[in-house]
């Protein structure tokens, strides 16, 4: 296997196609995401992009059927606006290798025409968190005005600790090729898998690209996530916050 | 040194190999396996695979002798089916190096003919086994069906996190090359090496290969791990439960 | 991109410039100090350096506008004296990123026909530092003198560990190029951005390259420092020694 | 700067040597051990190696001048054995980088027509060490003898982690090259920079290679440490054992 390796599983004609990264971080906001977009609109598989960047590891499924990890590639048509879904397990495990990793969704991107990304992700505010905001960052000034139409947040030098992983590489890397790219991040708490965080970046999604989706089976999620947040509140009123630890394998 | 340096020791003529692989794991399990089957069959070496992703180590035998760290390829005839058996003291030591030494391997499996492989290993319960149930993990869902005829149980995305290193490489890469690629797993605590777990992933493969092998010094040290085993659950019921630290060192 | 990717931004003409490497380490002594020339003397942004050595990160600019991390080269005129400044928000993340990285700035410099090179930096003395003495170190021994008039310190063998980092190969592999470099150490704390260190560097460097540069940001940044070291020592005082993980997030 | 950069100092014509190595390692055996050679035998530097794989670091000498990090190779006459010292102050700092580093050695050792090789260090026992015992490991059984004559003590399967780092590899790639390679290991605590434990060392190479050397700066040193070894002592005898960070720092 080399370093990076593409294998093609399907080669349809897409139309202007929109790029949505959703690979896990905080809150795994967008991984549900794009996942939800994926399923909701019944996704075409296209490529699986496999690299020795990622753990060493087969996931098994259902079956008992075991597949070499890697990152997928669905086409889907949203309400006539074409999308390519990247989602998957693994962010890559090197510096060197996030790089390569983004470069070659980069590259299947421009193969089908893509010149506007969206990545999705998660922003930790270290609490539990009432209203979902969605804040953003952009490649250029003048994509600001269109996604603040779709109630996006644009705060100064936020978040602090720049973007990090393929999020912020499709941005940086994006924009150097002359992609139009943003990053939408949901603020989360940072301490469960977060469905109403993920809802609400899909939402500056609908009002942006013009689709409507059904949130019904992300619904339900939130709502299993809302039995767990009740829980950790009851907790917190009783004055034993939870550590770090104890939430991380929650949900 | 090359990345990978491939030492021929000898090339015999094999008929339709399987390949059995057993590299270090949970509770030693695949690694006690594969050297039982080594050992019994009185296996001849044929390859060693050297790479600078192991350590930079040798090892010292009994005469202070030393060797560098390598990987070795065996090959047996286990009444009338003719094994390729992978044994060595280290995985490789970077995700790429997992990769790149998977590939070596499968490379040599193909050069002999193989077109079945079985990555052995262990799969950590947490507490002590009464009874070894062997878990399975396939290529294709066809491969089930004499997998269970053999015991081999199939649970619904089971191992949950998937299965890593050489072995999970083993299953993954060679799907994609086209192997008739499963792991098995015996069920071992995940404290101690475990030789009746690896008894009980010798028994499928002999029911599933039509051999049969002698498992007297393997029951020799199962019986010198038992002592050890009373040893702690004599601890457990005194309330002392031994930490994963002691249990670390043990065997 | 490659491991290392060099943008031109502008092509300036420069007279015999100076390097002057700023990026963070100790106090974030050097970069502060060349941030601060590079703001002073209004700094035309030449060069910047990409490299999958750095963090996979975007930065977030006060406009909410996201920049892939690099290096960035800016160029100066100091009352006559060209400089080149090296700054940017991180080191490499990996020993051969930093040999990588370096010899990529020392490719630039050359370029610019730099003959003589100055690394700045910060080195710990552990405790509250009353006078701010810059420690030198030298490629040649005949550079000593002229940074002794400067009020220079050599001490023998110090700083014990060695110089680490950008700072540390922009001397070594500067050096065997037969480039003229130098390092300026001023002494910190270790525990916070220290605006006085970074002054008195830049102070050495006003008496060798002869120029001279306002400090009035460089001391409002310290009195807001000094606010907080007043308040550690009031701590120090009252006997609850703050520690390190408390110092580090100051400032 | 490549991977590997070696620099000719110097090309003297050399009669059969003999390779010593003695990087840093446990109780800086090996590396005080072939200091002291090159140091008495006045040796002339030869060859000067340098990696990316070696921190990114300059050290700074008694005078302010700094220089890159890197390993040295001298050539001595030592009463007539010609010998070609290693010494440094680092190992490498990945897996590859130590097999990459040792082949470099390998290469300039056989330029220079090495045939023999010893490999020094120290082997830590976890207490301090009344007799300075030197344990052995050899490429082939045949070169036991002579070592054994020297007073060498081999001991089965000893050291039980294998030995690690470039000594093991001089002894584990040298043997693949066809070198007659040994590793000769002091007994030290391992807690403590051992003067006597790298005299004991000396003592066999004296004694199998024929020459005879001043052991006065050695033994001086070793006063030194005895002090030290007092104060633990009497530490111990009033059952404040020091830790292993205690001693880390001591020496």
């Amino acid at each position: 296997m080399d370093d990076i390796d593409i294998e093609t599983v399907a080669d349809p004609k897409l139309d202007d196609p929109v790029l949505i990264e959703g690979l896990p971080g905080v809150g795994h906001v967008g991984k549900l995401a794009a996942e939800h977009l994926r399923d909701e609109f019944d996704g075409e598989l296209i490529r699986r992009v496999y690299t020795s960047d990622f753990p060493p590891q087969v996931s098994v499924d259902d079956e008992g059927v075991a597949d070499l990890t890697c990152a997928e590639l669905h086409a889907v048509s949203a309400d006539g606006t074409d999308l390519l879904l990247l989602t998957g397990d693994h962010q890559a495990q090197s510096n060197a290798g996030h790089y390569r990793l983004t470069d070659a969704f980069l590259d299947i991107a421009e193969e089908f025409g893509v010149s506007r990304a969206f990545a999705l992700g998660g922003v930790p505010t270290g609490e539990l968190v009432e209203e979902y905001t969605v804040l953003g960052a952009v490649g250029e000034a003048d994509q600001k005005e269109e996604l603040e139409d779709a109630g996006v947040e644009f705060r100064p030098d936020e978040p602090a600790g720049g973007i990090v992983g393929v999020s912020g590489l499709i941005l940086g890397l994006g924009k150097r090729r002359g992609l139009d790219a943003a990053c939408l991040m949901g603020e989360t708490s940072g301490y469960l898998v977060d469905p109403k965080s993920a809802r609400a970046v899909i939402e500056v999604l609908q009002h942006t690209l013009e689709f409507e989706v059904d949130f019904a089976s992300l619904e339900e999620r939130a709502e299993e996530m809302e039995e767990v947040v009740g829980k950790i509140q009851e907790m917190q009123e009783q004055q034993s916050l939870p550590t770090d630890d104890d939430l991380r394998y929650i949900g």
